[in-house]
């Protein structure tokens, strides 16, 4: 009981801030959504909206990453999974009504200059990305040094082509950018081989 | 001396949106950023905030998209100006201490889905930027469909490293999403000429 009032804030905390970001989110609006009590919310977390976005922050961009091998392992070759997980984010977003995709990138970027301890927070978050990213690329064949370029490319792409494609209600950013990876991941894999 | 603190006003309003996003932004920090009265605030912006925001993030979308052939003008090859454009934001978000560089990608991405007026308002700036820089590489040689495909796929890096780079403290997504850019470029312009 008591653990899933925990989770249930820490889940309203995420849905919220994924749609109007962290400063927007007030802790009255959390309890509500979470059907839980004022004094529940600074039981499980004493330190307040801070924490409770660091744990709803945490939570999701695990899950988040999850996707990358979801998305990728149908495909024997590289060079067709990269530009197909693009092409299912661009689907996903437009069927979604332009939802935001992310639940960790906007926010990031909202308090990375006006709130230091989540800005680390968030950075252990990506860094997580990054390491995991790498990782399945050199599962998947790529040099370390490639791996670590390639995630943080996609990485990049990714996160700002969402944000292009919730402001223009268009999926035409992450198709593009889908393309820009799919030449990178070629020329990869070529002089991987060359 | 009436338009000069009209233009006060935005210019606090853009600054203060930079550093911590438009939800924390209060009309209070704007009046007392810009030396202006509250009465004056809502004298040139009657609508008050929301429409500060606008005309803040309407100014400094305009500048911003100017820094794209101010970066690339100098390099007679297209392979070598995009790249060098990513490697010269990557030393200028280092040098000033991982600044926010874009005034409008994290602010659109923070009220995309909780302000419609403010999404459409940035969604004419994103417009403008992809109408800009397609132009521009059309001006350097690229087809309609090439140079609105690649200004689509560096925008998106470009916002999407940005944050990173913010989160991280460290330059490498800019300099990895450069050199993605750099072999679309190539694929590009090769196909052009093939």
């Amino acid at each position: 009981m008591s653990t899933s009032t925990r989770d249930r804030l820490a889940t309203a905390t995420a849905e919220l801030m994924r749609r109007q970001g962290y400063s927007a989110t007030t802790v009255k609006q959390i309890t509500v959504a979470a059907h839980a009590p004022m004094g529940s919310l600074y039981h499980h977390f004493p330190e307040g909206k801070p924490q409770l976005a660091a744990q709803a922050l945490r939570v999701s961009g695990a899950a988040y990453i999850q996707l990358l091998p979801l998305l990728m392992d149908p495909y024997d070759d590289l060079r067709e999974a990269v530009p197909a997980a693009f092409a299912a984010a661009a689907e996903q977003i437009e069927t979604s009504g332009w939802i935001n995709m992310c639940p960790v990138g906007t926010v990031a970027g909202e308090i990375a200059d006006s709130e230091p301890g989540l800005r680390e927070v968030t950075a252990g978050i990506i860094g997580s990305w990054v390491e995991v990213g790498s990782d399945y690329f050199v599962r998947r064949g790529l040099s370390p040094v490639d791996a670590r370029d390639l995630i943080f490319a996609i990485l990049s792409a990714l996160e700002g082509a969402f944000v292009l494609c919730r402001v223009l209600r268009s999926a035409e950013p992450l198709h593009a950018a889908g393309r820009a990876m799919a030449t990178r991941v070629e020329a990869v894999v070529a002089a991987s081989r060359g």
